[in-house]
């Protein structure tokens, strides 16, 4: 194929502390990425310009770009606030307006959505979630995220999915750590993410011995946050990414402790007989994000709505 | 419109104590109706299949049959158990073929869904979800199910939700009651169906009085559930049915609950500011699920995967 007739598409992941943009093609190939820290919105943003600028010169046209981004947001296009930030802690990006100015500059269709519907729709097209159609992607690391695409598309409804702040059994007397949710005082991120972990062994999870207790407890609230999942969405695969899931040895006890906790209700061979193959990590790694903002453009491109 | 040139439907709501089996249009009018006890299958399915030959002798070929059916079931049309009730405590049930018989005996296409699926369906074609593309269906009765359309579309997935046997918190020193499910000890329809009230305070939930400590308890434990399916599925709307929800003291109890256990933390006016038209009692009332599995109905004639 030459060059010429080859869709090119720009991915931003757009995260709290950098962000990283990236052209690629319509199969997950990177011809160029550049990364840099979070400042303000409008430093930022001009910066993601500068770049995709500089690249439409080298390597010709974009067909759409794709921003997959920290939240809350509003990824819904038929919403007046579609393509904002909403509000939140980070200083300066609260009410910010991503989409509206990548638009004005560059001229493409902006498709906007969340890092982890992103990295779902990564998945989806070229790494652990392939052939599904229904299926999660969590993260859990600094926080803990869960994106999913239901019947092949990313859920939005009211704004999208907030998967780190269901509520959790919390047995005080097995676990008297306080949830450092400062909204809920029983949520998974508030019990299991890495600022969790570290708070209550007083060390960074990645620094706990894989035989430390810590890491049957946290499986214990990872397998009763997928029963929850699973009860709710029925997936057909749950794909757990981020620091605090690396660790070899948390998803085996994940597993076991997911299939106790369901106790053999949802009957499916998926769960009582191919578990090591329905919990898993992601296969696409230091690239998810931007190549799940690129699938994300692809999206916008083959969907009247989600163009501006 | 002549009579000749409407399309007629079958719908059959397959409940665990009786089916409804009735015939009508694609407006939701229902032209003739019949109701009997469940027994085995075969005897079930005999009568079902007497009453649409008699009907059809009467008004016409029918288009396609829905059912919706007790579950746990296989809806997904790819899979080898599609039609199938799956592993029940129901006697004669498990494993009961539902699908095939019908189509061998009709010959149209049949739809096959939870009851819980079906009448999400039927609240988004004629009641209170239209104009929605992702909302929940829940019942809270004699069990707890939950049915919901995510982007306009029934979640299937592995199999289909099972929303009554997330886990929730239970805080045993303020309700020390044990968890009547069988399976799980801590999950929503456990501590909070009718049963488990019944149990719980010595009388039939409709008895005891609006004022009863019974129902803060109850709506507390559904705020949390509500939440939890709030996060994960990001519903536009949800539906509450069920012989436990009728009590008219029961759902201001949940709206008041839900947004202070979200604790602002999902920020859409529809949970801040119109709770009120977020959670809601269903529209169609008796024929909930009659009308559901007229709209599966109609669904399946539109769906080539779902036909036999």
């Amino acid at each position: 194929m030459s060059e010429s007739a080859r869709l090119l598409f720009g991915g931003i992941e757009g995260g709290g502390t950098k962000f990283v943009c990236a052209v690629g093609t319509g199969d997950g190939e990177i011809l160029a990425e550049r990364r840099f820290p979070t400042t303000t919105p409008d430093e930022t943003l001009a910066r993601v310009v500068a770049f995709f600028k500089e690249q439409i010169q080298v390597l010709g046209p974009l067909a759409s770009i794709g921003v997959a981004s920290f939240g809350p947001l509003d990824p819904r296009p038929a919403s007046a606030a579609f393509g904002y930030i909403l509000l939140t802690p980070k200083p300066g990006w609260a009410h910010a307006d991503i989409v509206a100015p990548l638009h004005a500059a560059i001229g493409v269709p902006i498709a906007f959505d969340t890092d982890v519907n992103g990295a779902a729709l990564g998945e989806w097209r070229w790494g652990a979630a392939r052939g599904l159609d229904t299926f999660i992607y969590l993260t859990i690391g600094t926080g803990i995220g869960g994106g999913a695409l239901v019947n092949g598309k990313p859920i939005h409804g009211l704004l999208h999915p907030e998967m780190g702040h269901i509520p959790l059994p919390h047995d005080k007397v097995l676990d008297p750590f306080e949830s450092i949710c400062p909204f809920h005082p029983d949520c998974f991120e508030g019990l299991a993410s890495g600022p969790a972990m570290e708070k209550r062994w007083g060390q960074k999870a990645e620094m706990l011995p894989p035989d430390h207790p810590a890491w049957e407890l946290e499986a214990k609230y990872i397998a009763l946050a997928l029963r929850s999942f699973i009860c709710t969405l029925s997936p057909q695969r749950i794909i757990i990414g981020g620091g605090v899931a690396k660790q070899p040895q948390l998803l085996p006890l994940v597993r076991s402790k997911t299939v106790a906790s369901l106790n053999g209700y949802v009957q499916s061979p998926a769960i009582l007989k191919e578990i090591d193959s329905f919990i898993v990590p992601p296969s696409l790694g230091g690239r998810a994000g931007v190549l799940g903002a690129i699938a994300l453009a692809q999206q916008a491109l083959y969907s009247a709505t989600s163009s501006l």
